[in-house]
């Protein structure tokens, strides 16, 4: 395989990565979750930085204020150089939180994923993932 | 061509298929959507599971109950052996209805499109699709 | 680099130059947004027909009336014949306007971008876009 045939073969590898996480959130499969990120990896989100185990462990403990979610994603735009096992990743996010059980409302808020991801193995995780909140409506 | 590049082409060909779905949607092109999908399709959407004949039949008689859509789609995360003639799609899409004629409200609605694809004589399209409407906001 | 890789590095680049165009935009960073553009561009947008100086010099000198913006976009539906330097790009975008600092309003339009995009020293800009917005919500 030439190093251009590979580059869009992973532009591709890491277009399924981001959605499969999408998939994973909505279906609040944690297990699926923590498949998509190195052992090592860390979050850095809405609570502040954590080591993967801890953000799933809070993930898998905190009581769910909304009833479902829908993560729609954008194109990530993708930093990597042809032949490289490291990458960046920046991609909008649109996350609908919907039928709360509390209240009853529902929130919109617009986010930014920016991953830092690896090839290990022959297969592309998330190393880092840092989440931006850029704006919420309810 | 390799399996490698044949597998990064359908990838792209089977991109345009939604994309091309959502335009001819928008359009109401009923002729334009008959194209993307193989004559003996079934659609299993709102209202229950139909030949691709009786649904697009269904769709031309029936008087449209808003002014215009618009169908933004996710990037499909596609489930594809290389090489191989079949495929299966997986789209999140949120649906804008707007300015209805009877009652001027909008709705917006968070969907799932589950697309079977073959490809017959070198062209992808979908031989089943299922939607799920995940959400409505009104 | 045979036709057939050409044809889908060219698609990823085309994806990657709209996703890059949403950046600066949210950014307002005009001279990245330059970047995009061939120097004869023209945008026929929300202000009629104009070449792109001109086009920028309006966005640089006219007040925002939203504190942030958020582009998302579908993926391009690209007509591109393999091996070709010029291309025409279809893309839907909701692009959110946030926060006015006038009356505390949000906006959110549907747009969809008409791209011709042409290669000139190897490198894929936009030669001309046309934007029609589709619909806005208060």
């Amino acid at each position: 395989v030439s190093d251009d045939l590979r580059y869009v073969l992973d532009l591709e590898a890491l277009r399924a990565l981001v959605q499969r996480y999408a998939r994973a959130a909505d279906a609040r499969d944690y297990d699926a979750m923590a498949e998509l990120f190195h052992p090592d990896a860390e979050i850095d989100g809405l609570w502040g930085a954590s080591p993967l185990d801890e953000y799933l462990d809070r993930l898998r403990t905190t009581p769910a204020a909304y009833d479902q979610s829908m993560h729609t994603l954008g194109d990530p735009l993708v930093e990597l150089e042809p032949g490289a096992d490291v990458a960046s990743l920046d991609t909008y996010a649109v996350v609908y939180q919907l039928a709360s059980r509390e209240d009853g409302s529902n929130a919109t808020m617009g986010m930014r994923y920016f991953d830092e991801v690896e090839r290990r193995d022959g297969r592309w995780r998330i190393r880092r993932r840092r989440t931006e909140m850029r704006w919420v409506t309810k």
